[in-house]
């Protein structure tokens, strides 16, 4: 949008590029500020660019004198020298933002006073014993603690953690010259991450990704995160949008945090900015991270529901390996995978730990995506010189389809169904909840299946077979009732049970004992929406309609006669 | 990848531009032959540009220099001089068929000499009398017919409509001075249009396009075609697959196709390089036209699932209109739409009928694209000055569910049911196919069923009831069963007739009676994807929740006599 206002934006890395990628679609221009030929000019050919060092006060001055708006791309900039053009140019954020969050205790205490919820950590600047004031954070705190510098700490350097009392000299020698603070262990489940926007019209929220790190540097988001409840993912969305509503000005921020065993959650740390955790958004969302901040900082719309997942995603980063060329070697493994996306950040040669480009792979499931990057994992993990462990084991489908009985006498008569489902691959579990012995236990299944992996629903039952029918009207899933023979009645009595439903919660019902078709409800239920299991029925039908005429062939062929002596008839 | 070898790029507009983007992800070097700070220049930045037209020898064999490999954005360059520097640099597509295509006669000569079908056209190149040929033409092939120069002809520039015998001295002042050709007019029902790969592994295609032109220019594609079998896009596919088999190359290329109205397809054009009915591909595919050109190119692997359609998806040019920021002004109108990705060209001011940029737009549905994208189409015509029509209508969704039944007797039966459909906003169809006064109108309706928008089809029958299962049996989709109570047996011989369907082929039977519940199981089939209409689903039954519960107090309150009493009992 050419009538749009210049942005200037101080660093040129990889975060400064993927934002111009989005701006130059939009015609915005952007000046960035950082060396010559960094990775953000490469992709940016004006004479608006200022060859330099964000952290040099008057290039910052001199960038605001060429822009309307001026960003970040890096927290650890001259905030002094933001201030003083404060009046002059746009800010986005805040400069106090920026000078709250650079400082990581600052930013901390800041949201320990917004009643954000946050690791407990103890002040340890100007200490003049540095050895004693740690030992008593070890009996305050116990071991192993974090020791952390304030400033200029990412990806792992600024940090240290200190295992026992014997580390203590140590993590004195390592960060003894920084400005330090010391933070409780947080004994987490996993970690996740939100990127939030604010923007002129309020605090919006991305999805909720886990992240995984290495060597305390980011190697893989989730998105959505494995094993997280709804629930925790809506919470997760909560105190991101609480901790950033704290802080003023626009444009996005990644909210990192610690899901504890306890499902607590904790903010582990703040990003002023674009933020790795958030470059699944490129391919897995309407709208980007780097749109987004683009948007937000010059006060452009920004659609709240496309900021939405439209697939699953795993973002993998490709760090440098051992040799120059590993991120070339890893991203020429990645074009062959079909769903894989490359981004390569023009950073020339690699170095060891160094953020060379990232890989995002979208798919149907997470757990298809987890099975497709898995080679690539390997591949990383291999560049950076580890040994590789066992060879990795697929992941496990989550369940599609829930198989509930009444009881365990019903399973015989279910097997020939959990073999088509075994078949055809669909992933399954098998459960025994008594609609009558485990009315609780039923109802609390029941009422949970639809936040899970499962879409169907097959319960079996016998005699007054109550089972599917109190499902149907605990759930919203679509659940098939299967009707087995008991003692009397010859399975009418279960078969009338679960067709009769009242108004309201249909069970769809399947033929006495007949588990093979209520298997294959489930399948042709999957493939309304899955055409490649659709695919899969198709073929199988097409068996058995050959096999039938082949049978008939063969009658044809030999007259009844020979035919029923062939059958030992 | 910095190992990759450089590429060199005939043209710099958009074309040129989103190539870019896309090489700037591989950390691909492209070097530019085009005017100073045309669109695809402004975003690389190095020194292997050359300035200057692609059309200039010199600059060709300057460029060619530069680079491993020479490829085009536009068709209309100089193939001699690329065939002298194809000794020492690789040219992709070959110059044989860049100089085949750019002479839209020859092209279609060779076409047809292969195989391909195309229009009928004759040869007027060189004729004394162009008046006198043309009138020749009119006897022949009728009016209208169409007028054609060999070269230089794209976005309608060098197409003449010869309308009747009148029109034939004004198509001579027009194009008299061109190498022309004549072509017979092509009676279509719609344009098609597909993007082919020819690389190392084969030839490969993406998603069958429809296309829509406006004044001959490009104004929107469709992915998928509306109103187009699976087995025609499969055939437009096989037959652009042929097309582009038989020419020399590597790389990208558009087909352009007419659907005549009697589902024949005919070849209009090709183009030999990224087309613009291959935008979409950017957000709709895992893997663009960009990237799959650039991959072609440099012997770089192309899986082929990669170019599966992700979504639905709408393509819309943004064309200069009135104004010299019309096309700002839709970019504005476009940002506010969720699902909508602006792609803006950095052409400068915008002039009418100038490709200025483009708009993406992908939805689960490509209905619901439609709808989303319909405010914006009417802002493109409205820039255009064209006046505004009636107010578009709503696209009405396509039918997710088909309600058959064996006779129109049976439809008072389903009324309760379509009425719960229609309150959820389920689209659905009703249609007689009585299993035994049109069996082969029920098997013909069941075969096709799948490969329409249709996934659950609820089928309403009573005595013998077959049709539920008749249908199961010739589809792969969900079958639920309603037995209808008839004259004898209360119901329970349809009950019966659709539980009891052999192993293979089952019928998700309801009540007898109850379409309520045949309605509300098709709502949980599609709600097992469908997490919207899961919602909506939760909703309903929550407020009948709440209204057994309002009974139940005032049953408490009132005492049991005097409910009674208010029942009318």
């Amino acid at each position: 949008m050419a009538n749009a206002r210049k942005v200037g934006v101080l660093g040129g890395g990889q975060l400064g590029r993927m934002l111009i990628e989005a701006a130059n679609r939009l015609n915005i221009q952007v000046n960035v500020l950082d060396v010559g030929h960094s990775p953000a000019k490469q992709i940016s050919s004006h004479d608006g660019h200022i060859d330099g060092s964000f952290k040099d006060a008057q290039a910052v001055k001199q960038l605001a004198k060429r822009c309307d708006v001026v960003t970040v791309e890096i927290e650890h900039v001259d905030t002094e020298m933001l201030e003083e053009v404060a009046g002059d140019v746009i800010v986005e954020p805040s400069w106090k933002t920026l000078r709250l969050i650079k400082d990581k205790y600052a930013q901390k205490e800041y949201l320990k006073e917004h009643g954000v919820g946050v690791a407990e950590s103890r002040d340890l600047q100007g200490k003049d014993d540095l050895e004693v004031a740690l030992k008593d954070v070890g009996k305050e705190f116990g071991y192993p603690f974090m020791l952390k510098s304030k400033t200029e700490a990412y990806d792992g350097r600024g940090n240290f953690v200190v295992r026992n009392e014997d580390d203590v000299p140590k993590a004195k020698d390592v960060l003894g010259n920084r400005p330090l603070y010391a933070e409780r262990w947080a004994d987490f489940r996993l970690e996740l991450a939100v990127m939030v926007v604010k923007s002129k019209d309020g605090v919006l929220t991305f999805p909720v990704v886990e992240t995984v790190h290495e060597d305390s540097i980011c190697k893989l988001t989730y998105a959505p995160p494995r094993n997280v409840s709804p629930e925790i993912t809506k919470k997760a969305q909560e105190l991101a949008k609480k901790a950033i509503g704290a802080f003023e000005g626009k444009g996005v921020f990644g909210v990192e945090m610690f899901l504890l065993k306890d499902d607590t959650l904790l903010i582990n740390e703040i990003a002023p900015r674009p933020h790795n955790s958030g470059h699944y958004t490129i391919e897995a969302c309407y709208i980007s991270q780097y749109s987004a901040h683009l948007r937000a900082i010059l006060d452009l719309d920004i659609p709240e529901e496309g900021l939405r997942l439209r697939e699953p995603a795993i973002m993998l980063n490709i760090l440098g390996g051992k040799t120059k060329d590993s991120h070339e070697q890893i991203a020429k493994a990645a074009i062959k995978i079909p769903r894989a996306s490359v981004h390569l950040y023009g950073k020339g040669e690699a170095r060891p730990g160094r953020k060379m480009g990232h890989i995002t792979l979208t798919a149907p499931t997470l757990a298809q995506a987890e099975n497709e990057i898995q080679p690539l994992i390997d591949l990383v993990d291999s560049m950076k010189g580890k040994p590789l462990g066992p060879k990795s084991e697929k992941v496990k489908e989550e369940p599609l389809v829930a198989v509930i009985m009444g009881s365990d006498s019903d399973l015989p008569v279910l097997k020939a169904g959990l073999q088509i489902l075994e078949n055809f691959a669909v992933p399954f579990t098998v459960r025994i909840t008594s609609a009558h012995r485990t009315p609780d236990w039923l109802q609390e299944f029941s009422k949970k299946a639809a936040a899970t992996s499962i879409k169907v629903i097959i319960g079996a039952a016998g005699g007054a077979a109550h089972l599917p029918g109190m499902c149907a009207s605990w759930t919203t899933l679509p659940v098939i009732g299967l009707p087995v023979k008991a003692t009397h009645l010859d399975g009418v009595d279960s078969l009338y049970s679960m067709t009769q439903m009242p108004r309201g919660e249909p069970v769809a019902t399947v033929g006495i004992n007949n588990s093979t078709n209520a298997a294959l409800l489930a399948i042709r239920i999957l493939g309304a929406s899955d055409l490649v299991l659709r695919d899969r029925l198709q073929v199988w039908m097409k068996g058995n309609e050959t096999e039938v005429l082949r049978k008939d062939q063969k009658l044809l062929d030999e007259g009844y006669e020979a035919y029923l002596t062939g059958m030992g008839k």
